[in-house]
């Protein structure tokens, strides 16, 4: 036998174009799905996947991420959980510079200066923070979570999330609203004032109704949530609205006086529960930092100059790329001229299975950040292609239940080159602007590469 | 030229098997989709389709069924707002005497006769209704549905939901919550003190909080409780949590010293905006009565013995058939053998487009139901097929933001066979079980073969 003196039995790779005459043809074949890893990757795929400590260390990281169990366990000071110095200010992403900080970050910060009474007005801010008079240091470095600037000072209150498996805890900041807010950059007086009133009423009032209620278990709402339409990064109405049917009660009996006007002012933004989801986010994986060997993202996240990740096996460290802008839609007269790039600590709903990886459970949020029903599932179904599980509790009714993609690993984003699907609101550049949009984003590649040639030395 | 000299051209109608040949043996074909109408109806159909008033009417009735904007504008006691006299009571479905009521109907008037004061026990309550001492009337007579049983007596408290846009009212009881409860027949001393509460406490306090807030648009939050997963029937997790959302912070400034206690009980049922929903689809498809030549069907309803519908053309004539027994999921130990036959106006969401028309719209109902998510995808499909239009404002993201079916018309159940998708709670046979289960059921055809030879006539 000979290869020419029988029938060939074709096996077409790549490209479809020639396996689509072979069709024309009615010859046979067997089409394998494959694509050119990223490139740059090839050497320090062939020896990360060699690793023989990779796959049980994989299994061990996904498998303390999708098992955590985060409950809300109290509303309380970031001075007092955190322990923050005075002159101290978290922010979102990796670790940034006020030179590189772009404008929204900026503003955030300036805010923050004035809310702790550091600086006598805007430009006293910016002046101190030009000389170095404020020390920056990333929210994930303090288990915490920030949305957008995600900067967080002292008197900011946070919710606190326990994970109820594995004994983590996590911050994230209250979500301020819509329109003129902190965390877009904006420092006028209504923010500040708004700052404070959550600060004497919101903060205290919720922490006494989850004293009454004790624990929430954000798990199970998140799973509903899911159920219900929301993807739990920029579609919060049903989690939110959870959230409210389980605390309102307790409200009313801790905090009567305050209760009608927290309340509405809960009721007020579709976005609150984002906040909570972030905090679970955080402590979920945080449960999957540091196990030798593992390809496991544990954070995305934006500062709004760099976008960076951090993974498993590699610790503390940072892998960095520039942060895009989002292609989505825009509020008003507003347009991509005016959007800052890709900014905000959001990014953990995606490293922990929700948002972007989340979208084919929230078909109408395309209405909000564009393009079609089919987009929103199709981007969910490619994110199974560079996650290591299916999330057993946050499933997907119009898959028929099938869980979340969950926990992204560097080397099937190396292999395939299909990049984490992003969705988040867009900020202006300006600082307080506020938003200006919402869409997708993909991270920059560069970013797991990096991750990838680090896991390989 | 003759029929054989040519190469044929192919049509093929009904029963797929000659049409496959046809394929196998690649000659082609143009298959039309067609079935024989319901057994008796042709005469009918061709008298009625015929009728030159018929599309006008029809288009008159469903655009008036289609515009209607339901709101909530208040909650009060029956026999304030209804003028029932003592001794009256109200009833789901169509017309029943006490001698062919099932169980759960049976248990109902029982306890609605001990929640007025009219008998000394149960045992008096039933001889006083078998001997005829108690007025029984449908809701339907009254501008008035109620779920399961349905049973309304005047010290009962009822929302009230106006047409914004034709000026109709409508009222539907309280829901009660779940277990032992007056709609499925429960009768014993925790239901009427249950009843007594929402007369003194839950019904005032809805009332004031409505005052202070204004009519709730009703159209709006279905609309938005389809875009997270409910279908307003079996599943109005979304709407009871969008309505509390909405009622909290007024219900505290109404009513501080109760609000705890009402917000408690309304978080405690997930089912809770049934009632409103109810009363949205009563107000909505009342616009669309009484329009001559109209084959569009104005109500379903089943008092647990019979099921009966109401068609625009033919005023407030009811045409029945015996109500069937849902198939579907039981709770705990209960089966088949435990379930009564389909009872409750509910069936008016599935009339105005709602419940299992939206099915597709609530993909996790499934696990409440039965069946696959493709299940409830296909039966609102399927709906498209009898009815007249889409709904302009409840839209189903899943499929891309189309309109929910709605308008059933008794001509085309007639002409394609296919009936309405009917998704409804399972009561117990037995008086006071309680709800056995929840699942799909079909209409009898006759009601509608009835309703269309009425027609005809």
């Amino acid at each position: 036998m000979t290869l020419l003196s029988g029938e060939p039995h074709v096996i077409t790779v790549g490209a479809d174009l020639l396996g689509e005459a072979l069709d024309a043809q009615a010859v046979p074949r067997t089409a394998v799905d494959w694509r050119p890893p990223l490139p740059g990757t090839s050497a320090a795929l062939a020896r990360v996947l060699a690793d023989p400590r990779r796959a049980a260390a994989n299994e061990r990281a996904v498998g303390r991420l999708t098992s955590a169990r985060p409950q809300l366990v109290g509303v309380r000071p970031a001075g007092e959980v955190l322990g923050l110095a005075p002159g101290t200010f978290l922010h979102a992403g990796p670790p940034i510079t006020w030179e590189r900080a772009s404008g929204p970050m900026r503003g955030a910060l300036i805010g923050a200066m004035l809310f702790e009474g550091l600086a006598s007005d805007p430009a006293d801010a910016a002046d101190r923070l030009a000389a170095g008079r404020a020390t920056l240091e990333p929210c994930h470095h303090h288990r915490t979570v920030g949305p957008m600037a995600g900067v967080v000072s002292p008197s900011m209150w946070m919710f606190e999330v326990d994970d109820a498996e594995h004994g983590g805890t996590a911050y994230c900041s209250l979500n301020e609203g819509l329109g003129k807010v902190l965390r877009y950059g904006a420092y006028g007086p209504e923010v500040l004032a708004r700052l404070r009133w959550m600060g004497e009423v919101l903060g205290p009032a919720l922490a006494a109704a989850l004293r009454l209620t004790g624990p929430l278990d954000l798990r199970a709402l998140i799973a509903q949530a899911l159920q219900m339409g929301d993807e739990l990064h920029n579609r919060n109405r049903a989690a939110t609205s959870l959230l409210v049917r389980e605390l309102a009660p307790a409200v009313v009996d801790a905090a009567p006086a305050h209760a009608a006007e927290v309340l509405r002012f809960v009721n007020g933004n579709d976005h609150f529960f984002l906040n909570p989801a972030m905090a679970a986010g955080k402590v979920s994986t945080d449960a999957a930092r540091n196990i030798p060997g593992s390809s496991l993202v544990v954070a995305m996240a934006r500062n709004g100059t760099d976008f960076g990740v951090q993974v498993s096996g590699l610790g503390d460290r940072w892998f960095t790329g520039p942060a895009g802008v989002p292609d989505g839609l825009y509020l008003g007269a507003y347009g991509p001229a005016d959007a800052n790039p890709d900014i905000g600590d959001s990014t953990i709903t995606e490293t922990s299975g929700l948002g972007g990886f989340a979208m084919a459970a929230a078909p109408a949020i395309v209405r909000f950040v564009g393009g079609e029903v089919s987009d929103a599932i199709t981007a969910t179904r490619s994110m199974y292609e560079i996650t290591l599980a299916e999330h057993p509790a946050y499933q997907i009714p119009g898959l028929g239940f099938r869980g979340t993609p969950v926990g992204i690993d560097v080397t099937l984003v190396a292999r395939t080159g299909v990049l984490p699907v992003v969705n988040t609101g867009i900020a202006g550049r300006v600082a307080g602007t506020g938003q200006v949009g919402a869409g997708l984003v993909s991270p920059p590649a560069e970013a797991f590469v990096a991750a990838l040639n680090a896991l390989a030395d």
